[in-house]
């Protein structure tokens, strides 16, 4: 055997240890009272604050390996910890720990005309891979979600957060086996060997259930086309606001600009405005006007070119284009259908709005449109866990399967069925 | 190009032709009311009845081509068909179509503090696949149920049921589309090229959503290996009965007999029967003798050997076997724990039942065995959709994610999140 097969073949030794070591531990907190987990998260969060010297000093190691490498100072702010820092992670660990527990909840019950009592009650999914970017407090976030649902938890972090996610991993599971649970409920890959990604999204012979990809677009692509189990993530959110007739412009003005400009850099940022026939007389032109205002880059349709001499035409590629930066492509449609049309073409499935004072109009919109969040009247900048009122995310997925939109405690759950009789046999 | 890939790319051709065919219909059926799909459906149960004639003659052909293949008999029963076994066919679709429809159901609502009003409603899944052996009826019973959801489907039968699928296909079409919903609702792959299934389960670049697998361990094992797409499937059903002290002997002799021995060969039935050591005494030999009475083999442990003289001695590999006959595996298990481990470590996280008197062990069990559906005082023989109430099931999926036990209509479906504003937007 040569140094790189040996080389890989301890990289997967490693990572399969670690894959059955989470197999155990789920089937352990699988059956955990939900006291005890809380218990256990409210332990974690208590370990960070106080490793917090700790912390600051394996960041300040990635920081300066970091600088060597020239990092954009937009990487440096992602990757960067301070007190406050810390103290919001713990903080995002106690809201995670006080939230009802998924487990056990009882989701349907019915009798069969035999006598059997029939129940469908929540169980966890069971192991779950995340594999992100150099964010140290994805290491936080996700570890303790996916504990909440009684899930064991692989992470895979970002080889430049490296030290950050391995000083805030042995906080939480100190925490965590303080309260009596097991240390391998939260595992982190304690290696930089790009090997162990493909590994775990290979699914480990069965050892991993799902997939979460956290960050950018390459990251996502990567793991949607390579993984072997089911992954819950969207590779972009490329939303829509359609304002259709009749509509009040001050509202308009309100939601758009929010969509839009709120955050640019976020998945549920609008990235098209499409601006019913009927109003193009009246609130294209305030809404444009407004947008390039507001500091961003218009690129339109013929319609919108006209509107204001500073919009750029926009190209056929633009209205598929994630931009997540202040820019927007602007188009004129021609009633509901073309702008259902619109977003069946250009969507990625994710959030889309309607602004009208029609509620019929609203109403065909959000059942027309298959995307996993569809508004009325409202930003598209709340596709977000947090906004939902699920305590949390582990991300925001646009399949169909399984899990849909923000993806919370409860969504990162299985169930069964629970059958209870006196002898029934079965006829025939 | 060489004949064999000019042949390979035209199966290619038409197989994603199908796709993009199915794509279109579901977009359309996402939409269709259920008044309207429920009327599609009973007109297609209609045009079944129709057809008899023309059903029968084709699948005169499918079995004499059979027979000169040396068909076994079972396998010539399972294809042919008869005037009551097409009546049949008629009556389930015609069930199908009168389950209250799933999509559209809010399953959840709530409001938040921001006035935010927020519902989750169940929406199609949107393509299934659906690839089964040489049973007719499979063509019915899949499609109806997949439409019945608002889902396209594509039926990919075996190629011994090659003319039956096709003339039951034909009526089905026809009555779906002179209810005026698309016919390529259902379609069927019609070809026998093995290739075609390959095409399937890659997924066909994202026009397949999901892939069902209806036969025996081999061909859901081709396709759990090979395929790209989620799969609602089952490999076996290795299911247990834990005798658990105290129990009553009678109500425990009458269960292990329907578990095991109503029908052998359905993927409920019974394959472990494990008697707990505090009963070992009393009830294993009653037990062993009424199975051996019934006819069925006895494999047991050193315990169950010594219990009657026609024991034979089980291997090791009979604990993880899936008999689908007359054949049971008996052993004694030391308390709940012993009996809990040997299922994690033989079982297929299928069906398994204890029966007892003590509540509390039938609580414990239910709560720690890891499988699709468990039973207290129950027949595993319930492991069915129709026993679930759920009007029919396309199959039986042992899988944690998405769908799990019986797979009905429900959940054949996905979800979004709507939500309806008065012109909130996100601060921050």
């Amino acid at each position: 055997m040569d140094a790189k097969s040996n080389e890989t073949s301890e990289v997967s030794a490693l990572v399969h240890g670690i894959g059955r070591r989470a197999r155990a531990a789920a089937r352990v907190l699988a059956l955990a009272a939900g006291d005890k987990k809380k218990a256990a998260l409210l332990a974690a969060a208590r370990a960070i604050r106080e490793d917090t010297t700790k912390i600051l000093a394996a960041n300040a190691e990635d920081l300066a390996a970091a600088r060597k490498n020239n990092a954009t100072a937009a990487f440096l702010d992602r990757l960067a910890l301070d007190e406050k820092r810390i103290n919001a992670m713990a903080e995002g660990i106690e809201t995670v720990a006080t939230l009802p527990d998924p487990v056990g909840e009882v989701t349907a019950a019915w009798d069969r005309p035999n006598g059997l009592k029939i129940e469908r009650v929540r169980t966890p999914l069971g192991v779950i891979a995340v594999v992100y970017e150099s964010r140290p407090n994805v290491t936080a976030d996700a570890g303790a979600l996916a504990f909440k649902a009684g899930n064991a938890v692989i992470l895979r972090g970002g080889s430049d957060s490296f030290h950050s996610s391995q000083a805030i991993h042995a906080a939480m599971t100190r925490g965590i086996a303080g309260a009596g649970l097991p240390e391998d409920s939260i595992q982190l890959v304690p290696t930089r060997d790009r090997a162990a990604v493909g590994l775990l999204l290979s699914g480990l012979d069965g050892l991993v259930d799902v997939v979460v990809p956290r960050g950018g677009k390459s990251l996502v692509g990567r793991v949607q086309a390579e993984a072997k189990v089911p992954v819950f993530a969207h590779l972009e959110g490329i939303c829509h606001v359609y304002v259709n007739a009749p509509a009040d412009l001050e509202m308009a003005k309100k939601i758009v600009l929010n969509a839009k400009m709120r955050r640019t850099g976020v998945c549920g940022a609008a990235e098209t405005l499409l601006v019913d026939k009927k109003l193009a007389g009246s609130h294209l032109k305030p809404l444009v006007e407004m947008l390039i205002d507001a500091g961003c880059e218009v690129r339109g349709d013929e319609a919108t070119c006209k509107a204001d001499s500073r919009v750029v035409a926009a190209s056929e590629q633009d209205w598929s284009t994630e931009y997540l930066d202040a820019i927007i492509s602007v188009g004129v449609v021609d009633g509901i259908d073309d702008a259902v049309e619109h977003i069946a073409r250009y969507g990625s499935h994710h959030t889309d709005s309607i602004v009208t004072d029609d509620r019929e109009a609203a109403e065909s919109f959000l059942n027309r449109v298959d995307s996993a969040i569809v508004l009325h009247n409202a930003s598209t900048q709340f596709a977000d866990g947090g906004e939902f009122g699920f305590g949390g995310e582990i991300g925001i997925a646009t399949g169909r399967l399984h899990a849909r939109g923000p993806v919370g405690a409860e969504q990162l759950t299985s169930f069964k069925y629970r059958i209870r009789g006196s002898g029934q046999t079965r006829p025939g």
